[in-house]
């Protein structure tokens, strides 16, 4: 059973241990694979509006996300989110879950869409993933994002709405 | 005519009267239509890699240009680049002078593509310039940027290769 709740900076070891391979690898996540520490708490804990973490059933760390504007001023009623699930427990759905808690969260935040930035074409279970939770491809990034093992290789920007506009004001 | 330069510090001022309008216009980039003096000076001067000024004959400030890569790590071979033209001097073809000096910029420093994020589909005239100068529209991004007169309107984010498949080694 997972329950997911916001980041405390105790939790920052345990989530340290989940990013760090998932930097390294350079595979899906646009940042140098040799990051520090001190950079990936900037940009996973700091940058971020706020930061949650997945718990397993005895209180282990199973995943994290972060939700933040996409931009400042005119585009800020769009967030951006980045999901990491840890090597040990995937397979189980909790991306999924943090997805569902992530969509809840923005609305209540006022977020309106949720944008990806960059989804690399190669890693296709993360795109598949997006797609089932309503997410299009909104456009096509050739050659954006270099792959350790497969070098240049599209990227997608994926987008959906979130409120629908029977619910606008 | 105009020359382009390296920004030096003592441009600054010359600098926010172009900027600033802009920005508080709110029709055409995603900053607070209010932001700060200092806020603007990290925006154009301090994150990006290298920023350009275009002279007019006498001395005067008619242009600015950044450039920075758009993501790091495995992104970062993507450049992104943002340019204002003072109000006074519109319409000489300055936008386009400066974008042929940082598609040149930009080779130069090994970029091998051109990606500007948020092109608001409404400002008509710079999504005509950027197809001119060979950019397509990679994706349109629904609803994503709050128009101060029009409301919510579409954005596109809009791509260039810099280099030809043929330049590869």
């Amino acid at each position: 059973m997972t329950s997911i709740r916001k980041f405390h900076n105790s939790d920052w070891s345990e989530i340290w241990t989940i990013l760090e391979p998932e930097f390294q690898s350079g595979e899906s996540y646009s940042f140098p694979v040799d990051i520090s520490e001190q950079e990936a708490f900037r940009i996973w804990i700091e940058q971020p509006t706020v930061t949650f973490v997945a718990e397993n059933g005895i209180g282990n760390i199973s995943g994290t996300y972060y939700i933040k504007p996409n931009q400042p001023g005119q585009g800020s009623h769009v967030c951006n989110c980045g999901y990491v699930v840890a090597e040990y427990a995937r397979g189980q759905g909790i991306a999924s879950e943090m997805y569902r808690h992530s969509h809840q969260q923005a609305v209540s935040m006022g977020f309106r869409c949720m944008q990806y930035n960059m989804v690399v074409a190669s890693n296709e279970g993360a795109v598949r993933l997006w797609k089932h939770h309503g997410f299009h491809i909104a456009g096509t990034l050739p050659e954006a994002f270099h792959h350790p093992k497969l070098g240049y290789v599209d990227a997608y920007v994926m987008y959906k709405k979130l409120v629908s506009d029977l619910l606008e004001t």
